[in-house]
């Protein structure tokens, strides 16, 4: 690989660090607000989304501008491919963080009700779920994009769990069905994360092996509607 | 541009429109099932998503080989890297499609209850965006991509209004609530098919005009919850 070629992708991939710690950090952030009902810390991270699409938008104009300059063949070409599609499931988490702290934003001014679902496994594993499939890409590690795929499935178990509950409780305490109906879309905010994390590490195994293994029907849960 | 090249480009958008009819047909099909009842058309388009996987790799394929072979530059780099970004619209369209099958066939099998909102005319104004989104793309038409971007608040006015009569119905008649969520999941995927529409004119605007209109906090509903 040319000298300046081998460079621009090292650029990339810091960029895509970059974006993906300010995504992490939004997640992380939205996640605690709901944890601490805090409205300021919610409004944070909303405001704080500017900067992540800024981030996107650059990193799509580098990936161009190496695809226009070096006109890269091969494994490089298909880095930059990949890094344009990693770009824009990192920017797609980063709204999610925004609705969990739109959410976050509501559920702080009513009257606290049970979790109903274990919240913060569901939450932390899903956060872990992003940085493993980041560092599959930067490490070209597919063993480590293997793992993200099958924690996949533990979050979709969480998420239908949750739906159940919900409506269970939605039957028991009809007072509460709003602030449920929000609980209910964080837990399939934190499972919409947790698929973005899964296309980042299919991703990453089509690059290194050429092997195709979204679209694969045992990775995805169809069961919980919302 | 060379010949070779403006070939090949032709071919990408016949792709990506055999594409956009499949995902069209699925999405209409879909509805169809809700408005008839009819689960085994549910199950088709439940069966048919595979094909539309199937084609996604392929488009993804061909603009690779085309991004090796040619490796253009300004104007038809840009519409290769749109037509990626696209593909991977449509694709999840046509996941969404699914979705809304899924949910006709949890409905067909419960007891019929009024859809609470303007199903007909969201579903109709959805698959008009995604197709008129895919027009402005092969006639490179900016107006037409504006449309698309203005018919999206439409669709999440829609979306805001069913999501305030569920809450409403739900505590009105308790005994209905699992019906309800699939309702309102129902306008919950059709409001993202709209998204996506609104994705890919988006990204025709910045084709043509290398001006982007994505990111744009006017263009985003964030009030339904779910």
């Amino acid at each position: 690989m040319p000298v300046h070629l081998k460079k621009e992708i090292e650029n990339l991939k810091k960029e895509l660090l970059t974006l993906c710690g300010m995504v992490e950090d939004s997640l992380f952030q939205a996640v605690k607000s709901i944890k601490k009902r805090d409205v300021k810390l919610a409004e944070k991270v909303i405001d704080s989304d500017i900067e992540i699409d800024r981030m996107e938008v650059k990193v799509e104009e580098d990936c161009l501008k190496v695809l226009a300059l070096h006109q890269p063949v091969a494994i490089d070409l298909r880095f930059i491919i990949t890094a344009l599609k990693i770009n824009n499931d990192l920017e797609r988490i980063g709204d999610l963080a925004v609705s969990i702290a739109e959410n976050s934003r509501f559920l702080s001014a009513q009257k606290p009700i049970d979790m109903l679902f274990d919240f913060e496994t569901m939450a932390e594993k899903t956060q872990a779920m992003v940085k493993k499939s980041l560092d599959a890409l930067v490490n070209i590690d597919c063993d480590l994009a293997s793992q993200v795929c099958e924690d996949d499935d533990e979050i979709d178990a969480i998420n239908r769990q949750m739906y159940d509950q919900t409506k269970r409780q939605m039957k028991q305490t009809p007072e509460n069905i709003e602030t449920l109906i929000h609980l209910l879309s964080v837990s399939r905010h934190l499972e919409r994360i947790a698929d973005h994390a899964t296309n980042i590490a299919e991703d990453v195994i089509y690059m290194v092996k050429g092997e195709i293994v979204r679209h694969n029907p045992s990775s995805s849960s169809k069961t919980a509607p919302a």
